[in-house]
C-alpha cells in the first residue's frame, strides 16, 4: 500500500502558522510586511492555508469604514472568536515582535497559544534583537529568532532555545 | 531541498474529521447518510483517515447481536475511550445536528472537542436550518452550516461565524 | 498562629456546585425542584455561593417576557458565557439527570466540566436509576447517585464509582 | 457532624486573587496602589493568602539593585515560573488595567489565566472606563469594573458581563 | 454582612493535598509513613479532606487478598479513575520522592497534575536531598523540599524555587 | 482546484512521533534500538520530522563529556523545555516500555502527553508482553502493542484497546 515514494514525502511536510503582529505603529508595519514576505518564501510553511487575522475580518467589514463596529458586541465577539479559531487550527504560533512597541493583543494570544500546546516563535527585527523584552513573553516563547532568519527557518525542526538578550 | 512543487502541495492539504451524529431516529439516520456522502465527495477531507464511531466498535462486537454488552463495564469503558481517541486524533469535529432531535451524546462530545481545541462544525439539514438549537451547542460551535453546503465546504479555510437562527 | 481549633475547621469545609439540569419537561422540573431542596439541606454544600443558571439571567431579563432575546447575539453570547463562568468557578459539577429526557445542554456542559477538571456527579431520580443512559454521559461522570441520596452525600469525600446500570 | 453554624459559614467565604498590574508608568503606579488598598478593604478577598508578584521576588533579590539579573537565565526562569505559580494557585485573576498604557506582560498572563479556568476581572480607573481597550483583553475578560467598585465587589457572586465601551 | 472576624479567618485557610508516593520498597515505606505524620501535624493542611490513594481502594477490596483484581479491567479502570479524581479535587499535589527508587506511577501523576494546574511539591528524605533526580520530575516540580521541612511548610505561601541538586 | 489525485493522497498520510524511552539499562537500550529501526521501516511514520530526545541535546552539548551540566539550571531548563516542545509538536506519543525497568521520566511525559490530547502508544518487548505494568501507565495508554508489531502498525488507524496483561 505504501511505497518508498510516500516515505520520501515526509521531507516536504509544510506547517501552517497563525500570524500574530501589531499593526499600530510604523515600525510594527514594516516588521509585519517583511515577515509576511519571509513566510511566503519559506518552503516549510503552507502559507496558503495559514491564518492572517487582518485577512479574516468578520463579514469582510472594514473598521476604518465602519468605526461604529468597535463598540458593537456582535462584531467584537465574532472578531475575537475568529482569532481564537485561527490560533487553535494552526500548527505554529508566529509572532512578529518589536521590543520597543510591544502589543498587548499579541500578549493575550501568546498566553492562549501556550495553553493550546502550540509551538511559539517570536520574530524580532534584526536591529532590535537582544533588547529587553517583557518577561512573560520571554517565558512562553519556545524560540526567538531574527527577522532575517525567518525565510529559511526550518519549521519541521522545532526545538527549544533561550533568547540571547535581556528582559524587563 | 524544497522545490516549488512542494510549495504547491499545500493547496491540496486535507483534514481529518471526527464524525459525530445521532443514529436513533429516522430523521437522524437520513442526515447521517447524507452527511457521510458529502464527506466522501469533499476534496478537502481525508475521509479514509477520518474517524466514524459506528465503524470503530470495540473488538468488532455489535450491540444489536450482543445487547448484554450495554451493561458490561469493559465494553462501556472501551467504547467511550475509543470515541475519545477519535475526537483527539482528528483535525476537525463535525457534528450532524437535527434541531428537533438533539442527541446528548453529541453534546458531551462537543464539550470535550471544544476543550481540546478542535474546530467545531455543526451541520444542520437545510429544512431545519434556522430553527432553535440548544444554547450550549450554539456557544461551542465555530460555524454552523447547511447540509447541502457540506460537500463543498473548504476545510482549509476555517473561520468563525454566528448561527443565523434562534436558541432555546 | 494556627490552633487546634483551626485544624478542626477542616471538617466543616463546604463545596460550591454548578447546578446543571434541564427545565423543559414536567419530569425534569420535578427533579430540578427536589434536587434544589436537597442541596439546601446538604451541610457539605455552600449553597449560598453556588451557581444556579436560572438565577443568573443576563441583566435580569426574562426570556418568557422577551422572546426576541433568543435570536439576539448579545444575549446569546452573554448567557453562554455566564454559564461557562458558573462551571469554572464552582468546585463541583452537579447534574440532575433524567434518563428518558436527557438534555443536550447538560451534555455540552458535562464535556466542558470534565475538561476543566471538575468533580462530576449525576443525580438520577430513584425510580429511573438503572435505566440506560447515554454512553458519553456515563463516561465523563465520576459518580452517579440517586436523588434520595443527594441531601446526605458527603461532598468532601469525592471518589470514583461506576454506574450500576445500562448505557445506550 | 455538621451544624447550622457551619452552614452559615459559607457566607463568609473568601477568595484569593492574583494581582496583575503594570508598574512602569506613573498612571499604572497610582492605579496599582489604589487597587491594593481596595483589595485589603474587600471582605470577600483573602488578601493575606493572595499573590502579589512584586512581593514574591526570586530569593528576595531586587532587580534595581542587581540589574544584571535581567539577563540571567536562572533568574528569568524562576521569576516567570513564580508568576505562573501565583496564577494557578489563586482563585481569581485580577488585573489592574490602564487603557492608554496597556502592559503586554498582563496580556500573556490573561491568556494563561483564561486557559486555567480562572475568573478574570479587569479593573479600570474610573476616568478611563469606556475608553478603547485591546480586543483580545476584552475577549478573555469575564467582567470589567471601575476601580471605585473594587472594594465592594462581591467575589462570591461571579458572573459574566460585557464591557460598556469600545475596543481597538 | 462581613465582619472583621471573617476577614481574620483567611489566616486559618487550609489546603487539601493528593498524597502521591511509592509503597513498594522499605525506603519508600519509611518515607511514606514519615510524610503522613508530617501532614497530620501541619496546620495549613486539611488532612481530613485530603486524598490518600491507599485509603481509597475500589469497593474496599484489597489486592493482597484478591490478586486476581490486578488483571480485572473493571478494577483497573475504577482504581485509575479514582486516583484521577483525587488529583483533580485536591488543591496541591504532594509527592514523597526517593531519588534512588523513583516510582513511574508518581511520574504519570506528576504529568497529569502539572496539566491540571496543581501546585506540585516533591518531598525528599533529608539524607537523599541533593542526589540526582529524573529531569522530567525536576521540570514539573514547583518546589522540592526536605522531609523534615514538611510539617512546618506553609501551604498558603506557594512559590517557585529550584532544586538545589543534580538531575540525570 | 482539487483533483482525484489529491483525494488519493490521504492514503499516504504520515504521522510524526515523539520517541520516549529509557536509555539507562542494557535491556532498555536493546528495546530502544529495535524500536528506532521499526519506526524507520514503518511507512505511516514520518521519521525525518519526528522528535528523538537524545538527538536534540541543548546546544549539542553531551553530558558524558560535560557532567557538570547536570547541575546547571540553564541546561536543566533548556533540556526539559526541549522535551516538552517535542511532545507538543508531535502527532503521537510513542513510548518504548520495559515492564521490569520502568523509567519515571517516561511516566512524567506520559502524563503530559495525555493532557495534550496526544495518541499514546506503549511498545513492550515481545518477551515481556503481559507482565505487570504500573497502573497509571496502563490508565493513560490508548493502546499497548508488542515491539514486533511496531514496524507494521498503521498510525492512520488510531483506536483504543486494553492491555492484555496485569497491572501492579
Amino acid at each position: 500500500m505504501f511505497t518508498y515514494e510516500s516515505k520520501q514525502f515526509g521531507a516536504k511536510r509544510q506547517r501552517t502558522v497563525y500570524f500574530a503582529a501589531g499593526w499600530f505603529t510604523p515600525k510594527q508595519n514594516i516588521a509585519y510586511t517583511t515577515a509576511m514576505e519571509a513566510i511566503k518564501a519559506n518552503p516549510t510553511i503552507d502559507e496558503e492555508n495559514s491564518y492572517v487575522p487582518l485577512e479574516n475580518q468578520y463579514k469582510g467589514l472594514r473598521v476604518d469604514e465602519h468605526p461604529e463596529l468597535l463598540e458593537d458586541k456582535e462584531w467584537q465577539t465574532a472578531t475575537f472568536n475568529g482569532d481564537c479559531v485561527g490560533i487553535k487550527t494552526s500548527d505554529i504560533f508566529l509572532c512578529t515582535y518589536v521590543p520597543d512597541e510591544e502589543d498587548i493583543g499579541c500578549g493575550v494570544e501568546l498566553g492562549l497559544a501556550k495553553s493550546l500546546g502550540k509551538y511559539i516563535v517570536l520574530v524580532i527585527p534584526d536591529e532590535d534583537y537582544g533588547k529587553p523584552i517583557n518577561l512573560m513573553s520571554w517565558g512562553v516563547a519556545d524560540t526567538i529568532i531574527k527577522l532575517s532568519e525567518l525565510s529559511k527557518f526550518n519549521f519541521n525542526k522545532m526545538s527549544f532555545d533561550f533568547y540571547e538578550g535581556s528582559v524587563y
